[in-house]
């Protein structure tokens, strides 16, 4: 274990996520998911999808070619998994890699010996993650998002693609064995999704970071659902440049909190619960204030703004002139600056781990939180790069609504159309209220 | 779910924690943490042990009073899990009860689904926690346990006893049957841990209070450690009577970072591996640098000091000057009081939860922190009341060593010996420097 700083434990364990489970059972989701989360926690994760490495030698092959018989297809694909693990091996042991996932099938007890041995042998610790589902309509649902969306099939007739792509499932049935916790992989580290989650099995979690992934990939799920977020209506700080304190909120903020109702309405409908998540300072609770009352309302200390210590209630200009090395020093490295008795952006992250974890759980939750709480929330899920999310503009008077889907999260934006300062600044720049430039709106 | 603050989600739902397993299966051990763990959250749990019902009618049976064919016994035995569960239920329904922890074996499908049908029946969630361990080491090891800690057996013989109890055991065998996944118990709620843990099954957690008990129960482990718990060093700060802040360690507090290793040494000896954590603030960096390389270092920002918001750098005669209210409210409730623009006590426990989580999980820890910070780490392992704990005396230049054990967790104080002021304080005191009254002490 290395030593580590603002409590994310660095360690020089590598850990290898090995996918386990037949085609359509969400191993490529539930790789992505847990990929996008370390990452957003600043542990480097790299996805190795075996697949990617077959189309290079065979880009759309048929069903046929995935038969235990076929003598090509299978060197063809061993071929694939050699070359995919050992990429990822070299990116662990040399490439600063900390998580690789193998995305696979990994569907016989031989090839996952084999991963286990080979990582072993490089000191490299091996997380199973099985996906077991035998509901028809959720594999039927998969099915159809492969026929879609999947390389394998691009330009072909969709009926054609379902068909072949339910006997490829059945050549991997015929030799698919599920981890078997009773017999000679008792010893293996493993998570066993079953049903998409209704039954887990969690086996001999040896550390920290597996401990983790296990517990992050046991609280996601895959039922539809949107989060929505706001920041709280324009406040007097706001108007005055200030940043931190706890101010009220403005006339404006105010006409924005009366509007709120109506522009959740807009996009959530009548009908669908909604739970309202703020954060303990008055200008989220306010502006949160005139929805409807049958919406549970939870405030949470973790979605405070981003704490500027001794800055608290300055201007920029005032940071400028008191703390000009801080300013510069903020500038330069955003995500990482930490203000004098306050927080980076790496610090929120770390405090919003528990409302991300929470989020994985929920069904439709609305947040009214603050400018930088909102800026890290929205890089977790749309991906965002740690070094430009802190820049991000974030409009006051909008709606956000995400909804994620297998493939990434759908974004759509709701102007109130009730005129707020920006709060957006440019690097090196004092001004009250600038407008953002073109590359941040973009 | 009602209307929660600070983060704690407070449900309209009430949850039934029904214990499964052979006698000497640590059942009571995991039913203590559970509500340990749930009451330092302020989450009212109450732990149902049908052993001591039973007791009443039967003080000190022997093993034949646990033969199903004893017709007595059986009568004995279920009029006691009745009386259990009637005062459980009573509890959840009209005495502010939360989560009820019935404590008995619970070892027939036929005693499991009484009490389900009993609790939905009142609007109860039943999550079943089963410990299932075929380890002869740590069956004997409870076994020894139980028979020199067990009120049924006070004042036997212990070889008697725990011949006696290992017959109890063999009657329980006979009729013992573990949750079963794939037959009619499949729609049960449940965890099953076994062996201790190297394995557990998870199966349908409903609501976010299951799968908190749940996160916690498969993060608490039985190997035998200890955690150390330090203050920094005494600060400028200190000497000053301010609070908050980010200050430099005293001469004096220097001395006390130089003694620290040996002082360490003492308790912890030579050869231990040892990690340390600090917060992020200069005195608990600065108290911790000379401990030995070889001990990992970690910084966590969770660990920082309570944020004493407006009032940061203050001495508390300013605050009672400048804020005379807040001053007086802190004293009523110093447990929930929040300063403006800062932390409550209880917002200190919520933001230390993952820190109690990673306490769990780890082995040998000393961490050097703060004040607040210690005294609801401490009220966390001591069981400490959060109505007092906020005014528990934790002296500088301590090392205090807290050691877990299956019914408790032992102290033991190290003094340095080297001079600090106290900073400590009474209630409505203004003084700079106090010493602790002799209640505090004691």
């Amino acid at each position: 274990m290395a030593r580590g700083t603002n409590g994310v434990q660095v360690e020089d364990l590598k850990v290898c996520v090995v996918m386990v489970g037949l085609p359509a059972r969400g191993k490529s989701f539930i790789a992505q998911k847990a990929q996008r989360y370390l990452q957003w926690l600043s542990i480097p994760a790299q996805t190795f999808n075996v697949g990617n490495y077959r189309r290079k030698d065979a880009a759309q092959p048929t069903a046929d070619f995935f038969d235990t018989s076929n003598a090509e297809g299978e060197r063809t694909r061993r071929a694939a998994a050699e070359a995919a693990v050992a990429d990822m091996l070299k990116w662990l042991k040399t490439g600063g890699g900390v998580v690789g996932i193998l995305d696979a099938t990994n569907s016989t007890k031989e090839r996952r010996r084999w991963i286990l041995e080979l990582c072993t042998a490089n000191n490299i610790e091996v997380l199973f993650v099985e996906s077991k589902c035998d509901n028809e309509d959720l594999i039927m649902a998969n099915i159809r998002d492969v026929k879609t969306t999947s390389p394998d099939y691009i330009g072909q007739d969709p009926e054609q693609a379902a068909l072949d792509f339910r006997d490829r499932i059945r050549k991997y049935e015929q030799v698919y064995k599920t981890i078997d916790a009773d017999g000679d992989e008792n010893e293996l580290t493993y998570l066993k999704i079953m049903d998409t989650g209704s039954r887990v099995i969690i086996s001999r979690i040896r550390d920290y970071l597996q401990s983790r992934i296990v517990y992050y990939l046991i609280n996601v799920h895959i039922r539809p659902r949107s989060v929505w977020l706001s920041r709280h209506g324009e406040s007097m700080y706001n108007l005055s440049g200030r940043i931190g304190g706890d101010a009220e909120i403005s006339p404006r903020g105010e006409q924005y909190a009366l509007k709120l109702p109506a522009l959740v309405r807009e996009s959530v409908g009548d009908d669908r619960p909604l739970t309202v998540w703020t954060s303990t300072l008055k200008r989220t609770i306010a502006t949160a204030r005139h929805l409807p009352k049958h919406y549970n309302q939870l405030q949470w200390k973790a979605l405070d703004e981003l704490d500027s210590g001794v800055c608290d209630g300055y201007t920029y200009q005032q940071i400028k002139d008191e703390f000009p090395e801080d300013f510069q020093a903020r500038d330069a490295d955003k995500y990482n600056y930490r203000y004098r008795g306050g927080e980076s952006y790496r610090d929120v992250v770390i405090r919003l781990e528990p409302i991300i974890m929470e989020l994985e759980r929920s069904e439709d939750i609305l947040i009214i939180t603050h400018q930088a709480v909102i800026r890290c929330i929205y890089a977790y899920f749309m991906k965002k790069d740690q070094e430009r999310s802190p820049w991000m503009n974030v409009p006051l008077h909008t709606l956000i609504k995400l909804t994620p889907r297998a493939y990434g999260t759908e974004e759509v934006r709701y102007a109130a159309g009730i005129d707020a300062v920006s709060t957006w600044r440019g690097k090196g720049s004092t001004a009250k209220h600038e407008q953002p430039t073109l590359d941040v709106l973009h």
